[in-house]
């Protein structure tokens, strides 16, 4: 069983927008088991959507087109697929109710042009799921088959893990599950984690299951990727299980997750269990750290807030920050326990540096001092981090963060 | 004269690494006045190589392979072209004893493969540049022509324009250019943009030159793209410009840039063009307001900082918020006039409401207060904003600051 992903949209091709939806697509397609061997872009033109499904439908078993299916005359997925399929559409009536009842919600009045999302071609199947205005349609051309969803990566990817991966593996009558699980690890570079695992990875390349990969992932930290194949998920989980008890001894303590959470999750949650409340002082990422640990429902019984210190007068006179050098130790220390005291947080955090362009203070630009206040210790780090500003400060972020998971588990 | 991209890798299939090299070759070729009608991606095999390379050479003028000129067993770029152009591999003795000088120059070994990177089909040219060890190779088949770059992006980039470019340039004879604006907007659906619109959209369907398209970025704002294609750059910039002029009026205040800046650019202008600072209270966004604003350098003139207060008692401790409701017009109003003396500055925002997934005291998911203290015009407002609790942050955001913009136009 096979299945190739046709992304539809002019913007594709012009690189205004990259097209990470299929990347995504064929991480979901592998780990399902489901072999990806095509990858298409095309322009929103008809003609050429037309040559590219029929293709598609010759080579392979199903096609899962992404984007197209908006409200505006450019997008015309709908109308190709019933044309490939060689019926007309219909307009459906419940998804018409579904799209006046949204915009009724919102107060706003509604563009006519919208209906053309209820417009469905005969045959094909309505996804469950339906987040946006547009639905996601089950297509059968002959045996095969044309999954369509659109383009707006959440609403693709919950239609995708909903209706599409389930449609194929039961058409796939899969037998093997493939799992994976995923670490998270901070601390070390790619290459630095690839050489602490080196043996371990010539053993399991001589067995053939199961395999690691990795994947930097900036803000998200690194990824470690183990992935079983067996008979079932049972079978599957254990092997999984024994694997991920091999590798813990040799990642030690740079394992922030064993479960592919985020260092803010993570942090979080270890607050949570000590009973403790944080406040947050941020000059160098600007309320990065704060919007990462909010990103999440959930934050609101632990992160009291904090403050964003951008000019040195805010840093002297709301967190009593002595008067001299703000990207220094002395600053950082200083930020974690003002804000601690001004919010009466159980624990405080200051970071303060320098992201660039400009160096600043005489310091280098990748400059980052992270400052905490738990309890009695009351301290700072200085680190050199790469990169250029948008790297320095999230890279600042997860950094302070590591420190904070450090300091709760030590 | 038109040029589509094959990119070769089964790590882009699987979603290892995302495709960017296409994305950027596209908007070059975009910029040179080539078509890119297709794009797709193969993994590391022979035969599906062979297959999607002579479909694109059957279907277009030109074609950029990237990727698989690699030193290893699965880097198969070279063959296959050797193949479809029906010619025998040669070893090249002067980027042999170039990559030889390269290794020794380093001081390391050689493995053997790397001498594969040396081999050139039959009747291929080497691109001048050369900046890792595998050389770019211009290919004639027939009247056509294919392009080998390496899939390193750095050295794809230098090939492409040093190179590629001129190469297609000179084959076309390409005397016409292409040039782009994009507009950013606000306040209005992409459909809505749709249909105010659509009279100018079908008088230049007409003309066929310049043409526009649409693109709901999200923090980013609704983009209108305006692109034109003239004999030069000044017939193109020109035919913007007059376009530009017509769009204007339809869209009004919608749009916050015509130079495809983001909304905080504008708004930190706007702001440092009347010398005035700016202090920001979050809730509901925790910090991705300010996080936004400081996400450019040259926010330290403007920008003195804020409080995210996330807990309630920090509202009315901090920021003199009145004890009760904290998603309220009242609430919103107080954080930004809070927010603007506890920092000394010239203008306060405040913004509080819920994000979701849980409705907060009795308000729906969506529901935020945006409120703002400017001189004497201290004031809120409620919107009601669509989507999950991520859609919901970064709306609140962008709609907070286009606020504070059409205030600081009024």
């Amino acid at each position: 069983m096979n299945c190739e992903v046709l992304a539809i949209g002019t913007e594709l091709l012009l690189g205004q927008v990259v097209d990470t939806n299929s990347s995504w697509i064929g991480e979901q397609l592998a780990l399902t088991g489901i072999d990806c061997l095509y990858q298409a872009k095309v322009g929103d033109n008809p003609a050429r959507i037309r040559t590219a499904l029929r293709e598609a439908v010759d080579r392979s078993d199903a096609v899962i087109v992404c984007g197209g299916l908006g409200p505006t005359q450019d997008d015309i997925t709908r109308d190709v697929i019933a044309e490939v399929m060689g019926v007309p559409l219909h307009r459906d009536a419940a998804v018409e109710e579904r799209i006046r009842t949204m915009f009724g919600s919102r107060g706003r009045d509604m563009p006519a042009n919208n209906l053309r999302q209820a417009d469905v071609p005969e045959g094909a199947t309505l996804m469950a799921q339906q987040p946006g205005t547009a639905p996601g349609l089950i297509c059968p051309v002959g045996d095969k088959v044309v999954y369509a969803v659109p383009g707006v990566p959440y609403e693709m990817k919950e239609m995708v893990e909903g209706s599409v991966l389930p449609d194929l593996a039961r058409r796939a009558g899969v037998q093997s599950v493939i799992r994976s699980r995923t670490l998270r690890t901070w601390g070390h570079s790619e290459s630095g984690i690839a050489e602490v695992l080196a043996d371990r990875i010539v053993e399991l390349d001589a067995l053939g299951n199961p395999t690691i990969a990795f994947l930097a992932s900036g803000i998200e930290g690194l990824k470690v990727r183990v992935t079983a194949k067996a008979d079932d998920d049972a079978a599957a989980e254990s092997i999984l299980e024994a694997e991920l008890a091999v590798l813990a001894p040799i990642l030690g303590d740079w394992t922030f997750s064993a479960e592919d959470e985020s260092m803010e999750t993570v942090v979080l949650g270890l607050l949570r269990e000590r009973g403790l409340t944080l406040a947050v002082a941020e000059s160098v990422t600007g309320g990065l750290v704060m919007a990462r640990l909010t990103a999440a429902p959930g934050t609101s019984d632990v992160l009291k807030g904090g403050v964003v210190s951008y000019f040195s007068e805010v840093k002297y006179d709301l967190l009593d920050v002595p008067e001299g050098p703000v990207v220094s130790l002395e600053a950082a220390k200083a930020m974690a326990d003002g804000v601690r005291k001004l919010l009466e947080a159980d624990v405080g955090l200051g970071v303060t540096g320098v992201a660039g362009p400009e160096e600043q203070e005489g310091q280098p630009v990748g400059t980052v001092f992270c400052g905490w206040a738990i309890g009695d210790d009351v301290d700072a780090v200085r680190v050199q981090l790469p990169g250029d500003r948008r790297r320095v400060r999230d890279f600042a972020t997860i950094t302070l963060l590591d420190l904070l998971r450090r300091r709760l588990l030590a």
